[in-house]
């Protein structure tokens, strides 16, 4: 062990460290992402140390420019690692000693690598935040286009994936869009609690120096400061809570993401994926493939599974810091990677897609969708419900046996079935009227999908 | 199949429902909990139906009368289920037509079951988010009280459970108050996506009558109307948030029942339970065990459990509804009493905790945990906390060698290792010191419990 | 705190447990269904005792005849239950004590609940995993089954949902019957570590009385006995393993539900359902749903969910047993129930589906699903694969572009993409004739579905 | 797109594939480690081609020479990527179609890279497979070591975490092993799963060439040959298994690190690490923490996760290959590194455990934990176990009022609670006395240590 390997911590001990506990310990491969945010903390713990005079001012500004410096090094690449380093926040203060000499050792006090790694991961996590809420905007944005783009198309609506009642294509989109809408909420509402400094909280305790945490908080943007140092430094919910609202927006993108490709289905047919949105196969010459979407899809399970590590993790941990703790980084930056590509490919795709409206269009009566409409037209005569409903049953159970569709009945085969049909029944049994009759708030008529094009501008 | 076993969707089938098929679907057995809420959504759609001239108001106020002895019978437990009954919303239909003959299929119009089963859930989540709400400040409370109580008891803080710095008994509990006022305005944040009305959104695409759903948006209690009727039957991305919202809480707990079962081991002897919250062995008759905060710790699992369990049922469906969405109730319904029980429990058995206060005081300042009060000492005489940390640490390993205490030390001794060592360290040495001396905000000195205690009022 | 109500542990306490504590503890309203399970392994156990002379012959007999009609009371319903009835073990000990005295006392002799409770989950837990594998058998005969009716049946196969090389409909039920094969595997091999003998490990250390465990294992059909007593009361890692294997069969299920769901839809058309395997719409009067399918589909949640409650229960528990495993026994009943449901569902359901092959078979090669043959017959006259793949490409988009049919070329139109293409290229160009020259094992040639219908006999 | 930029696919393409798409679906960062078997299993493909006259003998050399030549150059690391490869699979064939011109474009002659991908990583887990069982035997050894070395060291044994009964420090770590031992088990049955050849499955339906997979399996070692093409290209069932195996061996060792931390805790005191294997404070110099142990425990938090991650990748897929599968690959390098890495610091640390035997023996018999002696001597007098239990709940009840141990009781005050107390009562109260006579199979005796041991040799 040669000074230059001894831990910092290293007093009161007497042995070098195993190399595999080194290895197995380490988290500099990952937490080296966080360089920028630790200097920034740094300097603002440094500026504070400085004002308050806990520190002299000269040295104070002498620490400050050499992190800097080191932010440089770490940007141009020619910061230089050392085995021994544990994670980056040693690695800079070993590398800020190198450059000052022992007045660098000064930079820690009135803080511990406890308040000081809490901080790094909200310092990102508020950044990475506000970038997953603007992506988020995007997206909405990007369905709100194509929605608008093709206001008029005429789809069949599904449920149990069986054809339902005729909708706008529009409608269909915009549906993602109020999903991706709550998600951003979600992600809004979680900042409020990333939103917390920190620093100041010692390794569990609070600190003996008179430090000034107001200050810290303005410097670095905080709304609000952490009013008990014991929780500050042990808990990590606001990182469960940004994983939990990933996980929920990578199941609503798996579901997008699952239309998209049952669409583009040989089968359903209803869009066309552009070649540069398409991959093909080793094997096969014909293939066009929705592979994006499928790994849109195939991600939720890395958001789920992030989600589960971190509350796994955190599951049964006594106060305070735990060196548990230190797994929470890989599972968050995993999810802020996985769902900004997700959403930056998605809003890049969408307005690319080929729509193949015909298709929508002959496709959105097929199925009996228009079965509720007669259905409601007896109900509008009186006819109770249950009973309108069992009445167009026997209608559709005709229709099935004899291979007609409900538009091909003329109103007196329908009297057939009640008295009350009449030849204002006609008009009743198009896709298009089917939609436009949907007027009551959030249903598909067009004039909703106007409104609701407003709440997702581009 | 008789008549009365016919389902109310049967007209197009020819065949009745196999055997298996019925018990493999039906949900009665879990959402007949749902019934009054059931029952209050019908009311409330009845009465805007006759408002609005959709239904007679005559048959609309017949309706509602049945409705509410349907209510009355499922209170008094007279409500008799029938083998055909699919759900509570079908048996609450067929009891109703049984009462009123064919008009109670009135009731039907211009609803489906799948935005009929969305309200009932939002209606039943409301209210259970507003309880554990409610449970939340009330186990904040108690938390408080224990705190205010033994405001003066000095315990060992601890990092990795090492013996970390003296902190306050009181500093300790209040941080599970913190993360149990961040529960709680996750839950009222999730709440304001519960709080918006489905019903009118049919069954995917909206409806054809006339409807009002501001009015029973109104009569109803919700903030807000679903903008898009597709998302509306089909997400249940509020279930999953509030999940994922139980799911932290439920870590938490587990992380103070953890705190709890070490306090009241034999080892530490911090706490004991009193009679009435312990539990004893069927074999070895000396035992008082912490069962219930092992329930609580090991709840934590079924709360990942049933978030985990929904975020799968949902992952890849395409819109909108799918019969997989029926998954959704056994999770919610048992997160949902899972974390009201524990709050519960908690809240009870929390002020009746024996603190051992002598042995906490006794064990604040074993292991060395006046250490940092040295190096921060040596600190504020000017030498770089890194090098201090160093000094520190030899003075330990010299303090282990000879089986010392750090308060044994002289000044003289301490000198020995640094010589800015003065006459005033001993005032450095003691554990009511070091927290006195934490003063900065969030640190553990006594004025900071104090402000802390009015987060949480009892 | 009556003498009946007192708890049979108490003798050390002095306060009755509080009404609180005896709702959230108790785990009577579920583990009752191990009441059988209880029943037999006391009277093996007290045989023993008696064998051993650890408890005179004919008190032995008298416990044994009284636990056989306590278990006939369970079995009349005539078992009553009491407020203060912690779990069945100690319910059916309380009950004993009432029938016989305090002989029944002596029951508990060389035993705790915490081998007792171990005993009786993998009773439990043994006879359910061979219903699994039962179950899992059925459901691959009953694919096997379909699979030989339609022996003939080609439709097309896919990759990423879209149209890729003609296969038999055998051939891909069949792919869901090895799936099925590899999960009962799973179980079998699961069996051999819930197969064990736990009782005789006494509340942890074992015991002091001269008991003989071969013979309880040997009585109650264990294969072997547990090596480590405090092992053997603290571990759950058999039903974890349990419910992973069923966490994987559900995954299974829900793939072969979403096939089945894609088939049934207006879109495929591949399969129909029968009306007693469908379910109808409360509002739409056409609907015809795939709600058996959806629901398998949906119950994966559960058991991934069950999964991760008992994985989150086990981490980080210390040894031996905690009060936390009780929360074992929700998730494992859960998962069984599940399981056997939707296997018995599915082996009805299966055989009963309608098959259009026409409609398969018009599907087969639509989408240049030949593509690959032509790649294959370049390869096989020496163009290396890699350039024969681009030249069929461009055969592709010659096609493409003018709305053709590969079958629609003639060779001459071919020779035009390669000079290699022959008049024998034709043969090659039909479904059938690309499915038979798949004859490598494993590939979809028709005397590969033979082979494979003999690996799942009906 | 210049010539070398397109893709191997792209003969139907028009356009080049979009930036965003390139980097959202591209693999190669992750599955490069995949190389040296890709490059095995493209030889003995190659080979079996070659041997079955679908290549030319002598380019089957050439392209396997050239194979091997590649995997020098990702050996050496001169292997340079290019920004179109899309996967480590096409990287490879690019650079062999680089080496030796169209020949290479033979390589993927009846194969696709579905069978392909499925190959490498069964391949790779195979490896890793047996690994882990090595790891786990290793871990075993070491847990036997210690055990024999420390055979006589008595500490007390916890329920609840609350003390029990005395038990040898032996027993406990051996129940560790016996867990590790299943562990193995499981993995080895994994094993039988992973070990299928998958290649000749072709992209889904098997392939036209007369291949000859029994060859191919045999040169790579597999044990069986895949049944069913599709299944083989869209299951990664045995992939779950394995991280199912992996999240139960993690949580086995969550709670050995458990054990660790409350035995190297301050109030226990029962072990103490080695420099070598403890951290220090970056702010508190008298630290020394089990952060090996911590992280060890922390890290179940991943396994977890990435358990739950393929089984939602899974979960609703229909088959056959998706690109949703690519997401398998991560997961699994993820439990396969981190359980090695886990065991092999465990393995490294455990001998080197400093166990402090005397505070150890002193611990056992506190809390009362010869209580069940007593009552086991009663009991063996004739009284009813369970009356016997209620009259030392007594005798420890006048104890704890009076402030005295079991031991301290004469013959006579124990008479005061039953008369049936003789003088040889003395004889069952010491820790080593209680150890010893726990002599049945399991029991905590010390000849059942020697029994044990054996199981898990070094």
């Amino acid at each position: 062990m040669t000074a230059g390997d001894r831990k910092a911590w290293a007093g009161r001990f007497t042995e070098p460290t195993h190399h595999l506990v080194e290895s197995f310990t380490t988290s500099l491969p990952f937490d080296r992402r966080l360089y920028a945010y630790d200097v920034a903390g740094s300097i603002a713990h440094c500026e504070m140390l400085g004002r308050q005079g806990i520190l002299p001012k000269v040295e104070a500004r002498k620490i400050i420019a050499a992190l800097r410096e080191i932010r440089e090094e770490f940007e141009s690449g020619a910061f230089k690692t050392r085995a021994g380093d544990e994670d980056v926040h040693m690695a800079i203060e070993r590398r800020l000693i190198e450059k000052i000499g022992p007045t660098g050792g000064k930079l820690h006090t009135a803080r511990s690598r406890n308040d000081q790694v809490a901080l790094d991961l909200r310092l990102y996590l508020k950044d990475e935040t506000i970038a997953v809420v603007e992506a988020l905007a995007d997206a909405r944005g990007a369905l709100s286009e194509v929605a608008t783009r093709h206001a008029d198309v005429v789809m069949p609506g599904y449920t149990h994936l069986q054809p339902a009642q005729p909708v706008l294509f529009a409608h269909h989109l915009l549906a993602y869009a109020e999903m991706l809408r709550r998600d951003e909420e979600r992600f809004i509402d979680c900042l409020k609690r990333i939103d917390v400094l920190p620093l100041g909280s010692g390794a569990l305790a609070g600190t003996t120096f008179p430090i000034d945490r107001a200050f810290v908080a303005a410097r670095l943007g905080f709304k609000a400061i952490s009013a008990n140092s014991m929780d500050a430094v042990s808990d990590r919910d606001f990182a469960a809570e940004f994983l939990a609202a990933a996980a929920v927006l990578g199941m609503h993108l798996s579901r997008l993401a699952e239309d998209l490709i049952l669409w583009a289905s040989q089968e359903f047919g209803f869009i066309e994926l552009p070649d540069a949105f398409a991959t093909g196969s080793s094997i096969m010459p014909q293939k066009k493939n929705p592979d994006v979407a499928e790994l849109i899809r195939g991600k939720s399970g890395r958001l789920f599974g992030n989600l589960m590590a971190l509350l796994t993790v955190l599951k049964g941990l006594p106060l305070t810091y735990n060196r548990d703790l230190q797994e929470d980084k890989e599972p968050v930056f995993d999810s802020v990677d996985t769902v900004k590509a997700s959403l930056a490919v998605l809003a890049a795709m969408l307005p690319e897609l080929r729509v193949h409206r015909d298709r929508m269009r002959a496709a959105a009566t097929r199925g009996f969708t228009l079965a509720t409409e007669l259905a409601d037209y007896l109900s509008s005569k009186g006819v109770p419900f249950r009973d309108a409903h069992g009445i167009v049953g026997q209608v559709v159970r005709h229709c099935l046996a004899n291979e007609l569709r409900l538009e091909d009945l003329a109103p007196e085969q329908l009297q057939r079935f009640s008295p009350l049909f009449g030849p204002d029944v006609r008009s009743w049994l198009s896709a298009s009227a089917a939609v436009r009759r949907r007027r009551a708030p959030g249903g598909t008529a067009p004039e909703n999908i106007r409104r609701q094009v407003r709440r997702h501008p581009r």
